[in-house]
């Protein structure tokens, strides 16, 4: 079986911020000449987030402010008693998802048309947000 | 590697619907003649979902009040800025993800008891539900 | 393709406990021989849930308190009329998923720092909840 690995790193300037990196998962998947199969796209971070959506900004806020919805940040969260400050970061983590499977078909990202619009520089729904 | 694609489409009728693709799934199986592996089960439009659980009709409307208190309708989402109206399906797809692994064992779907129950049109709790 | 299944059960005496199964899935590792690919760790039951996080103990219990908010026991689900009482845990089921993918380089999981820490009894955070 063909396998292909790359570790991609991203410095946000900001606690929380959203990235999209399906031009960076074309460009992996070009190096790894792989065909047909599934691309992994997966956080290392435990308060990273992956997911595939509509790379449309109005969204990107709406699910930032949903997020902080349902995994506020300002809680006396447990985990903060080891010295930490980034107990909702852990949550949106889980509530998120930190991977996505990107089919491969035919040498392309298999997506949708929303997943993968065709706008430049928002090429894509893929986002990270990292805390 | 052996791998195998295909394309289902569904026409929902109401702006949100529960569809059982289970036995898609298992017909997708047969042809590929895969024996050992996964089958990877992802929705290819930003407001549908997928996942596997129990197909019982009353769970079925419990997710759908559920996914209504967490991704609520009928918000004024900055996401409908653009004309459009269905903010909430697209948190609602990143609540309950979009695409599920469905491993293969022996060129069978590897399904527990009640993430494919016996009953006929009742066989799986993989749903998808599109808005 | 190299493939290799195992099936591990777990006996749990709570009605909800979090098992650190990473060690396993590192053994499950071993005996496959695999060196490079994706090893999905996927619950069979429909109320367990498998998540990769920070195996601290007070995350832990935020975690469980979260779930319990967002998915709260206690509540009249459409789906306790067929005699279940555990329409909570298939909902919590939905929220956290019920299978993660974890990747394998050069014959080790590939997991970040806090994904895998190096305390013994505490090396990872996959975990199953279970009710």
């Amino acid at each position: 079986m063909k396998s292909h690995t790359e570790y991609l790193w991203f410095q946000t300037k900001k606690s929380r911020e959203f990235v999209n990196i399906t031009d960076k998962a074309e460009e992996a998947l070009v190096k790894s000449r792989i065909k047909e199969g599934m691309m992994l796209v997966s956080a290392m971070h435990i308060t990273a987030g992956v997911y595939v959506n509509d790379a449309e900004d109005g969204l990107i806020q709406d699910i930032e402010e949903w997020l902080g919805r349902l995994a506020p940040e300002g809680v006396d969260y447990r985990h903060h008693r080891t010295g930490e400050t980034n107990g909702d970061a852990h949550l949106k983590n889980l509530l998120i998802g930190h991977q996505v499977i990107l089919p491969i078909t035919q040498g392309k990202l298999d997506l949708g048309p929303w997943q993968h619009s065709t706008t430049p520089n928002s090429t894509a729904g893929d986002a990270s947000a990292s805390s």
